[in-house]
């Protein structure tokens, strides 16, 4: 078999909604079509991809470097020998031809776009879900038959106050959610403790409440707010200072003994090591959220997911950023923590199968084969768009 | 004043060579023109940067997202108010809005492009060359008459052999270089320690001789490497392994006294943070090779420098990747250790001003406005052509 053609665009992602560091007015997002040359139903099968929010399209890196190399890369050299169909892993190794060690943004987005739609092409292939695919190859034919989601809002939105604040969050639980993450770190630390004390009284207790402060903290701000709301006893506090500042990170472990979390703007597993090293973080308690969509994919978090073994952390601490299908099949299929969700934004590319509904903040996987883009008709529709070139 | 009209474009900086990790044959490099409304000799001043080699282009991003904002954005929020020139550091600021924390490559090069033309265009402005603007600012007016420079070569090439490897270090040394750099990494130990005592034959002596392996080896052979020549005291060893692996560079650390260099890789200030933190480099002998045109452009660079000296690194011990005019005089203005040089390729972008010799090892500067790139007839000449749009 061989890839035949490579199709990517840039969509926007836009929204109004604005955290500590950034609004999203101008977010665009990449998406990617893999097309083979395989037959089924009378189709040639096609992998889609698409990066994650935060981050911005990156069409020309993969114009430029990627889908050339792997289209001129001769077709069996993409192979997996034993069975004939793609092996991601030398696709990968193809992708990254001529691209020097470090230097871990942007081009992370890229090979991660594309990675997806390989991932999702051979399912496709196989006939399997991705996260049964993942479960056959890494578990032992074990996958999870749901998984754990919460609803990520709570953004600074202009004219929203705290009572929008609340019927945010009352419409999530009205959907199905139990947890609940808001931003902090845009607002004074006063107007931020009201606005979690709001949260915490819907969700009904503060262990199903998690705040973000997007990496807006230098340490002294972080510890304030550490000690003004470690009382509370929250699910986590996520991403306090540079997400690279990992002295800041183990500082701050020193003054909040609840749960934190980092990862999801550290885009290698090189840079999940470091972050493993250095940043004082606790195995017992502490989340991990790296973004396959935005850090060279699935074949890079496999990587990390072993490196994180290897340094006696289970893949249950893990729950990646960025609320799409893609995370929630390696979540299912890999044994990780949960996925992060955002309720109606960041569309089409957000979200999960349309037709299935999140119970008691779970969330179960289509018996369709590949990622499941087919299942969710705005997100597909983009997608036709694309493959018909 | 304002900036009128922002051009870039992307060039090929491409060579027969290859290190360790990648060849160079598709090697791209980005071409800056800022220009402003500001008058001399009759003409609108403009200002030229260039990327550095071993990362591509990156004006897609340029074009999608930093060249919009600065022109986009309130012309005198741009300036100084006290001088009412263009104000580098609050043009890093407006580039850098809208952008996340965390992933600093391909942007980081981006902005380094535009930040050099920016800092070009201020000094033509002001009618002084960047070095002196530079130590009149930030070091008492005091400039280093010149630069002591190195050769960097020995690269690995199709039917180059060890007579062509000597042959071209006597060309360095026909030229007035007195230290010399060679690839490893790319060769059996057995073959590379004989290119390096090759080199050391013309060089004299193995403290004029450096060596590069470009990130490639795991722990075990970058000891390996180490212990073959620590005997020898060359004046140092680079990137042994990943340049994001600090645990491995803090371990090569206690199995090897002599100098060690590492930082082209490294694109931001956090990331050379983490250097110093964790990496065991060495303040009395060891070097630090960021290269600002990579990593945000001179801003950053200063907030670097400042990092430095806080962890107690002189600047000295910084010793630019590239071998481009703007490092040289960021080493002249700044009191850096040096400067990178690789006699005869990448050009047109690499070198320094055309009728300035190589003297006994070091380099002076041309007295010019800006940064130099008119004292170079064949970057000046791409540089005029993207000017006129």
């Amino acid at each position: 078999m061989r890839i035949t053609a490579i199709h990517e665009t840039a969509a926007p992602i836009k929204s109004t909604i604005a955290n500590a560091y950034i609004d999203f007015s101008k977010m665009t997002c990449s998406l990617v079509a893999v097309v083979t040359d395989v037959v089924r139903d009378g189709e040639p099968v096609v992998g889609f991809g698409f990066s994650s929010n935060g981050r911005y399209a990156a069409g020309a890196i993969m114009r430029e470097r990627m889908i050339p190399r792997l289209l001129e890369a001769p077709a069996d050299s993409l192979l997996d020998p034993t069975s004939g169909l793609l092996d991601p892993f030398r696709c990968w190794d193809a992708m990254m031809t001529n691209e020097k060690p470090g230097g871990h943004g942007e081009r992370s987005v890229a090979v991660g776009t594309i990675d997806m739609a390989i991932w999702d092409a051979l399912a496709k292939i196989e006939g399997v879900p991705l996260w049964r695919l993942l479960a056959d190859r890494y578990r032992d034919g074990r996958a999870d038959p749901d998984v754990w989601v919460y609803a990520a809002g709570g953004y600074y939105q202009p004219d929203k106050g705290i009572p929008g604040l609340v019927e945010e969050v009352k419409s999530y639980q009205g959907m199905g959610y139990v947890d609940f993450k808001l931003k902090i770190g845009g607002a004074t630390l006063a107007q931020d403790l009201d606005r979690i004390e709001a949260v915490i009284g819907v969700a009904g207790q503060a262990s199903h409440v998690a705040v973000d402060a997007n990496g807006r903290f230098d340490l002294e701000t972080a510890v304030a707010y550490a000690k003004a709301f470690e009382p509370y006893g929250l699910l986590w506090y996520e991403e306090a200072g540079d997400p690279l500042d990992y002295a800041l990170q183990a500082a701050l472990a020193e003054h909040y003994a609840p749960p934190m979390a980092t990862g999801e703007n550290l885009f290698s597993t090189i840079d999940a090591t470091n972050l493993i090293r250095y940043a004082g973080l606790r195995p017992d308690r502490d989340w991990l959220q790296f973004d396959c969509a935005l850090s060279y994919g699935l074949c890079e978090y496999i990587r990390t997911l072993e490196m994180l073994e290897q340094h006696g952390w289970s893949t249950r601490r893990v729950v990646p950023h960025g609320g799409h299908q893609m995370s929630l099949n390696i979540a299912a299929g890999l044994h990780l923590g949960g996925n992060e969700s955002y309720p109606g934004i960041f569309q089409p590319f957000g979200g999960f199968a349309d037709g299935i509904r999140i119970e008691n903040g779970r969330v179960a996987l289509p018996e369709v084969p590949g990622i499941g883009i087919e299942t969710k008709a705005g997100l597909y529709a983009l997608c036709q768009e694309l493959a018909a070139g």
